[in-house]
């Protein structure tokens, strides 16, 4: 336990920028993702071309298939970039706080910044994926909220009734409300990452022990 | 407060089946739905078509269209008639059980077996929605993986943090491993429904609101 506990106070070594010179290979490189960067934000991906890309980079088609076979390797050397760049930056932030609590508020809110910062750069992206998952005609907007509040008042009840029977502590009308929100996002989250990593069956242990902090957090 | 306390203690009325006759229309309907899904099933939505789906039924192409317009149409009817006898069920096996901690677990549950269930049925068309999503291309399970945990790694070390600083409770490793899990999913799971219903305005609200509870779980 405490061999690991000392990790935490490691941060700073972390941190320590890697000073590495580019070669001219890396150099152009950058250069690709930052034109093709670009490209994407304003077309999304569907519509930007390889051709475009080498043009957006003042180099000819066999240079750019040189370096990356396809505009989706393109964009998935973007996301990784992006992501490190992004991973470097919080653990920096996060080791200047001086508690865990504020180090876990400082995390969150930079988590979300960037978030905010990326739906509005890819916003035609988002676009793209949610029509190639069909979401206007099979999951409805309308109508996955229609079925979200049906269930989502399901866990209200539950909630109300453990407010009556003096199980949990009172809450507002709209901490309940953000309650059951998180209660429900949290809980579609969890089950998401089931389904993308396969771990069915550790899950329920996953679940249940998501609930016994919950409740934790709001019992009497 | 109190009169919303009270719908709480309505449960049983809620679960009072509403008995209706169907109509020739309504059984029809039912049974072109109970095909369509067996055909969904074994071949997933892209190589099942209208005219597999009108036989299936043992009827005509054109009353297939009488009734939906495209198969599109029928999977979403599937899913809302399937969303719709889950919800009736979850509400009967929840105003059972006689705590609110109870009716939590009862609700956690059956939801986790329904997405096993549901996983195995349609196991052909979440594999489609992940190449639609070009999953395999761009965001490698590996690759999110690997990215994921790194991420995990700095929630691990604000934990141990915590633990060492005397903020936290003290946690076993391998409750720690499943603490960073679920804090990492409900996290996605917030971030996600963000972006599905475009609140990211009243986020940070929600999302410091869900980091309260945990915390207050697992303070000292």
């Amino acid at each position: 336990m405490f061999a690991h506990g000392c990790d935490a106070f490691l941060f700073i070594e972390h941190i320590v920028p890697k000073l590495s010179v580019k070669t001219k290979d890396e150099i152009l490189k950058e250069k690709i993702l930052d034109g093709a960067d670009k490209l994407f934000q304003k077309y999304g991906l569907d519509k930007t071309t390889m051709e475009e890309i080498a043009r957006e980079a003042g180099k000819g088609k066999s240079t750019l298939y040189y370096y990356f076979k396809s505009k989706e390797e393109i964009f998935d050397a973007i996301i990784q970039r992006e992501k490190n760049e992004f991973f470097n930056y919080v653990q920096e932030e996060v080791s200047k706080a001086p508690t865990a609590v504020e180090k876990l508020k400082v995390f969150v809110t930079i988590r979300f910044k960037r978030l905010k910062e990326i739906t509005n750069l890819y916003n035609i992206m988002i676009t793209e994926v949610k029509a190639a998952l069909n979401l206007d005609t099979i999951c409805k907007p309308n109508y996955r909220q229609q079925y979200d509040q049906k269930e989502a008042n399901i866990v209200k009840s539950i909630l109300q009734y453990g407010i009556v029977s003096g199980e949990f502590r009172v809450f507002s009308e709209s901490e309940m409300d953000m309650m059951v929100f998180v209660f429900m996002s949290a809980q579609n989250g969890l089950e998401m990452d089931l389904i993308i990593y396969d771990r069915l069956d550790e899950m329920l242990t996953r679940l249940n022990f998501f609930h016994e902090i919950m409740l934790s957090g709001i019992r009497k």
